[in-house]
């Protein structure tokens, strides 16, 4: 119940910032509708597909669909507040992420997929929502350069199943999850944590053109 | 049957604007056919694997497969013909919009999807063709900046359901939706009719990158 | 047994290849994650998605995973290492590409798939995952313009299914379509062997911009 409640939230703020990486690409409210959506529930429809898991969440319950669609559009009007309350997005992408990640793990474990593959879905059903976003609009994806993200989604994932495997009773593992995944994305925020970044020149380009064409 | 053949000519001239794409990138011939397909048989397929709908219509009909990589083939050939009739190409694209747009209704349709799930597959069929062909060739969508495309697909979809809802019988319904369908894509271009565009400022840019990473 | 060591060998090498696109890219040790798995089992992963085979095989066997994340981990270690001997990867990687072709021709044909729907899955297994890893780190995808790549993968594919056909033994023909696909892959890197390229000047741009919105 309050996955669900926080689940909307969650869409409904990533379709925001989907709406506004349309913007910036001049697309029409098309465009916009589907970068708002693809950013929202893009992520659960590549998890779903991957794991073979029908119907797809939002075409069960299309009312998903019209959420982001709407938050999409609505943000064309409200843009300026977007931007300017930006910090209030961060607070609710990364609920989101988390919420996201505990929902993608659910998804998995209802079908008895071994641990990694569950841990899989939490970072795919976190992630790849704002990778579809990035695709579209021609930008090189954000997830793949910053601060913890998918490692974020990662670890609650791991900190969710872990509880429930020691005993722990389904709401509190939830809580729990929520609480500390949610101030390790702000931490990470706040102190630029990010993970090792791997760096080639473009000069030691030549050579390896050849071998992979 | 109308269908068949209307689809077979929309497929075919689909796929020669893939192959022109795909030329103007100098794709191989392989690089051609791929590009001439995805934009020919990419959105039913996109809309198959969202619907979970097995076998995919191109695989159950690998005929249509041929078709398409026929036409790229071709394209290759008679490309300064293509470039020069292109209001041939206009129309054709036009009438295969309404086509694919009834066609992926009817899919969703004949699986028991409620009429939100077979607005969004009609429309699905119609575009991601196209998007997928713009982004293989990195191009920014056309589709969502120019006239009323998606939209058009859209509101022949509808047309056709609503029919079908008041007891008009299939073949007028799919009569009257596509000469309807077509002309408002025909009017769409030739009257420059556009959804409202999305703009933002790059200089709003800076607060949102923290926003969303 | 030989195919399953080979299938080793040749994700390891994509895997490596996708990790230094990655490098280039400066994306951090998620990203170089992802590439290096989209690009190592992204082919089949497409491949199965497109053919509704359940369950995706790296669901199946997370093993496989795991070695495609862990190989694009050590390359951001001996990085240096795999561009100075980048003959061994153009090696291991044509071995790859017969590799994937045979197992993706076989997926289909278990499937009961007729035979010009075999030699796609062969194709998109062999091809598809460069392509993600292009599209990812948004370079022009490679195997659409170098010399026969896809072709290769198409032609070992028919060279397997004509040799079953024809009563030789599923040993020998994999034994013969390894060798052969291999030399002729080496072969044409060797000479520069390509398919015809379709070129079109952007000056031919204008008037086809309208034909397809």
């Amino acid at each position: 119940m309050l996955l669900t409640i926080l689940y909307i939230v969650g869409i409904t703020a990533e379709a925001m910032t989907g709406a506004l990486a349309a913007g910036k690409r001049h697309m029409d409210w098309f465009g916009v509708m589907l970068v708002a959506s693809a950013t929202a529930i893009g992520g659960g429809t590549v998890r779903d597909i991957l794991l073979g898991h029908y119907p797809l969440n939002w075409i069960a319950n299309p009312q998903y669909l019209l959420i982001t669609c709407l938050a999409g559009l609505a943000t064309t009007w409200i843009a300026p507040l977007v931007v300017r309350f930006h910090k209030i997005f961060v607070i609710l992408d990364a609920l989101g992420l988390i919420v996201f990640s505990i929902l993608g793990c659910r998804v998995a474990m209802n079908m008895g997929q071994p641990v990694i593959i569950c841990l899989v879905a939490a970072v795919v059903t976190g992630v790849f929502g704002g990778l579809l976003r990035d695709l579209i609009c021609r930008r090189t994806p954000l997830v793949l350069h910053k601060e913890l993200y998918a490692s974020v989604a990662f670890i609650a994932a791991g900190l969710y199943m872990a509880q429930l495997h020691f005993g722990v009773s389904e709401n509190i593992a939830i809580g729990v999850t929520l609480v500390t995944g949610f101030l390790l994305r702000l931490a990470a925020i706040r102190f630029s944590w990010q993970l090792p970044v791997f760096r080639i020149d473009e000069s030691a380009d030549k050579p390896k053109e050849e071998a992979k064409s």
